[in-house]
């Protein structure tokens, strides 16, 4: 009892404060307005907010703002720190100091590879961070059951578990929309897991509208969200039926112009919120992280104020995160200092009352609270190159097979013409075919899947990835059994991460030994990996940029056929069909 | 699990709606728009809200809105329910129909008489009723301990346990001002408690600016309010804060025109809020409820929708009331159907998915829960005449003596001459002079207290209440001693009340046998009978208005002097004095 005689006592002027802010410009997210202020800080909590001037402001710790703009630090509303490939602590160090103090986690990824024990790991990864660290709980592990095999299942016990631990706030993208929309499979005994908890229902509802989104948001409403609108005429239909819209500014996708447009729509803008979902390393490392986005913003047109409300308190008051997203007396003590409102390049960051980060360098120290958990998580079947040849039983000369077009990112499923002999595919394949494996790496013990991939533009060699959205196989695609199994082996002995082979050599590897996703690596030296990883891609042939095909192929949710541990699946029956006609 | 299995079906199309509000002008809260729409509800909740016409509505009962304005259903977000001198039964019968179907009660007056007893009765007593009841814990019983005596004292202990009963939301109105400030007293470790429950720590500090608000607000900061601004600027002071700001339209305060022009500075209006405070059952049936504020508000210019939000979404966020304060899929189905958006005249009323009033009529029955708590609580000392002659020893003839000026609300301390013979005032007393009594009725066994007043327009007789903020002992303002034995005897015969009484003859009275504060009478009897008892009290000299110094006049934190049942306390100093010189 008592803990706030200090924070108090400071408020009063009877003791001086831990930190003050003097000087600022607040941005005031509460009622939109910019004030000239001094702020007083004390333990973790901003004890006094008031005019410029008005009282003497006697402080431990001094920053004159120098009348730049002060803001509440930024709240990212949905994330998965996997995607950094670096571990919280690591990932503190960048995304910091680019103003992001509070993160709302997805744990998907590792959850999909390690189950609970993966969640657990990134929960007491992040103890003492200045980066307030919570988890929304996945609620698709694994996303389509019938059709692929992860590392672990959630049914709603494991969910209701999570939901009892520290710092876990919600649950995770419901992805499985069509199980929430009819009721059915393991997304709704789950959801109802999150109502019982009244936690928020995170959505995942890309062009779902009309009439299955009032079906949706019946099932996971009043507090759903979604992040993966398109256009902005959706955007607006989904705020108006009550959810959370986010504005979203990942790698590989930047859904700020039309946030932009669907602004302009409404008056009150409170049901707009702010995510980054996934930024790779190097992206990180280049152009930052809800800054990032927050400047598209701006540059689209939008308010910097609104922008910067959606990137705090709008989060904050979603997921009612107490004392989170203002800067204001009683409210935590997590503000940024900006260098200006156009480029909303971060200054000084102040975290949890304490200096962390003095003219765009961090000034304090972070360390690794717990080892990384770096057990291998690659767990292959025994492997020979006859693995890698696909056989087509009895066929001898051309045969029609299905194969994978991967034209563009939404594959299709096409009709080609390969070469068989006693039954089994020759090589070298024809011009533009290639092969497809997914190895099961989670101790299933069953054989690689194979499939014919059409239009993927390798030449020769082979490249493999863990990181295999959602379950997080082993993904390869190929121009040789040899090179497949060369570069299955490697990753096998790196414990998982990214690998280009050519003629059964290695020429670039991105080692990933935690849950085959995520380095203990500092993010500039993982960053530095993965750029050469993507710089050797053109000598097989393909276009220097990260291989998204590569990661997403297996994803069974994706248009219009993907290929699992399972095989080759058409997504819209969800099925397992034939590689051959 | 699977609860939500009928709510989702009849939003996918496949079951038909429970109910129905077809062709209705939407004010959507959430984004500030109006839109035309067919609302579907299944159940408690929304299941759908459709663009008009898009799909077939096929309900069990159907609404015809008539393109009139629907809007989510009214909240309160501080009101004592007691004031209604009614059951929540009762009340519910009144205020629904006016388009509240969420009060944020604050039983301050029954756990003074009767402690947590008196809390689990209220709770107990708005079981199953169309009205969400809600109960924030008080803080202050009693007001200012060391001058007053309460029927119960709550120490964080008493707190804590009612934070832990159902329906329970927040602490109180913190009126320790002082206390928090300076982080002493009961009220510290009580706002400790509702920090470590994190809930709301609801604010009351009248006149409370500058320095002392900013520690005001460090202590029960981030989610604390204050219904007790008087000036827009004080508001705009507030909410820039950080703290919530009701608008208070109450029977005794009409907040609105200074929360208009506090509007008009803030572009973003998330943190004003509309709440009733006190409103007396005439006045409940005259002017109304919430709706007779929302009224008020607009006609001093404010947007309607403004307005409308204010009382509906910004409170449900404030306090975090999970599916309140919009119309939309998966929020409960609490909804109105106004006439116009000029009067917010209610036509319809749904609450919890429930047709409940139509065309301005209550359509289902509404039953008491729970037996009336109408154990007596007056315990009275033994009383005789002469417990009301005031005692000047050793004097004889003109005395001065200290009295309670009554010309205005806020009480002066002045000097008056009386006359006195053997050590006793003599009666009858000079003009512009009358005696006031504070009889404890707590069972504490000690004797009146006794003052004089001067400047109270009473001519003959007496008056006297068991509403007596915030203790609640028996309170008094005569002219002679029998007069003053009579109306505390009749008021412990009814067990509690208002009454009126000329030559030792009841001439009107208000039976409140519950805790001495409230009727098991339907809101338009006892209406009846407080506008009787006002209109006798002109019998008496007095004007024909509720007797608001006789109610208040035990208040140790209104200024300048009050009679507690300690006796006259010199509110700046907090001393109990004599009553002689």
């Amino acid at each position: 009892m008592g803990s706030r005689k200090n924070l108090v006592a400071s408020a009063r002027g009877d003791v001086e404060f831990d930190l003050a802010v003097t000087n600022a410009k607040l941005i005031n997210v509460l009622t939109k307005e910019v004030q000239e202020v001094d702020i007083g800080i004390s333990g973790e909590r901003i004890a006094l907010v008031a005019p410029r001037g008005k009282y003497t402001i006697s402080a431990k710790q001094n920053i004159d703002a120098q009348r730049l703009y002060v803001c509440p630090g930024f709240i990212d509303g949905h994330v998965h720190n996997e995607s950094s490939m670096c571990t919280p602590a690591q990932w503190a160090k960048v995304i910091v100091p680019r103003g992001t103090t509070t993160v709302c986690t997805d744990p998907h990824e590792i959850g999909n590879v390690l189950g609970l024990k993966g969640i657990r790991y990134l929960l007491d990864a992040c103890k003492g961070l200045p980066l307030r660290y919570y988890v929304t709980v996945p609620s698709c592990i694994p996303a389509v059951p019938s059709v692929e095999t992860a590392g672990a299942t959630f049914t709603y016990i494991e969910v209701e578990e999570v939901l009892g631990w520290e710092s876990v706030v919600a649950i995770a993208e419901a992805m499985d929309y069509p199980g929430a929309i009819n009721q059915t499979g393991n997304i709704t005994p789950i959801i109802e897991t999150g109502h019982i908890h009244k936690v928020p229902i995170e959505g995942h509802a890309p062009g779902v509208v009309g009439r299955d989104l009032q079906a949706y948001l019946a099932a996971t409403g009043p507090r759903s969200s979604d992040h993966e609108s398109i256009t902005a005429e959706e955007m607006l239909e989904k705020v108006r039926a009550g959810m959370m819209v986010y504005a979203r500014a990942s790698t590989f996708l930047d859904g700020t112009p039309e946030i932009a447009k669907a602004l302009k729509e409404v008056v009150d803008v409170r049901m707009f919120g702010f995510c980054t979902d996934d930024i790779l390393p190097h992206h990180l490392m280049e152009h930052g992280h809800l800054d990032h986005g927050i400047r598209h913003l701006i540059a689209h047109g939008v308010d910097p104020i609104t922008a910067i409300q959606m990137a705090t308190i709008n989060v904050a008051q979603h997921f009612g995160l107490r004392g989170h997203g203002a800067v204001a007396p009683g409210w935590l003590a997590d503000l940024l200092v900006l260098e200006d409102l156009e480029n909303v390049a971060v200054k000084h960051v102040i975290a949890d009352g304490q200096l962390v980060v003095e003219d765009g360098k961090r000034v304090v120290p972070i360390e690794e609270p717990v080892d990384a958990l770096t057990e291998n998580s690659v767990k292959l079947p025994q492997l020979s190159v006859e693995d890698f040849y696909l056989q087509a039983p009895g066929s001898d000369g051309q045969v029609t097979v299905n194969a994978m077009d991967m034209s563009q990112i939404f594959t299709k499923l096409v009709k080609i013409e390969v070469q068989s002999k006693s039954g089994r595919i020759q090589y070298p394949l024809p011009d533009k075919v290639s092969v497809a494996s997914i190895i099961p790496r989670h101790g299933q013990g069953t054989p690689p899947s194979l499939a014919f991939v059409y239009n993927y533009p390798i030449g020769e060699g082979a490249i493999a990835s863990t990181i295999s959205h959602d379950s997080h196989n082993l993904a390869i695609i190929g121009t040789s059994p040899e090179d497949m199994l060369a570069a299955a082996k490697a990753l096998q002995e790196s414990k998982g991460g990214l690998v280009a082979v050519i003629k059964g050599k290695v020429v670039s590897l991105v080692p990933l030994p935690i849950a085959g996703l995520m380095s203990p690596l500092p993010v500039p030296e993982i960053a530095q990996k993965v750029r050469s990883f993507e710089e050797s891609l053109p000598e097989l042939g393909l276009p220097q940029v990260f291989p998204l095909h590569l990661i997403v192929m297996a994803l069974p949710v994706i248009p219009e056929v993907s290929l699992t541990d399972k095989g080759l699946v058409d997504v819209a029956t969800q099925e397992v069909i034939s590689p051959f006609s």
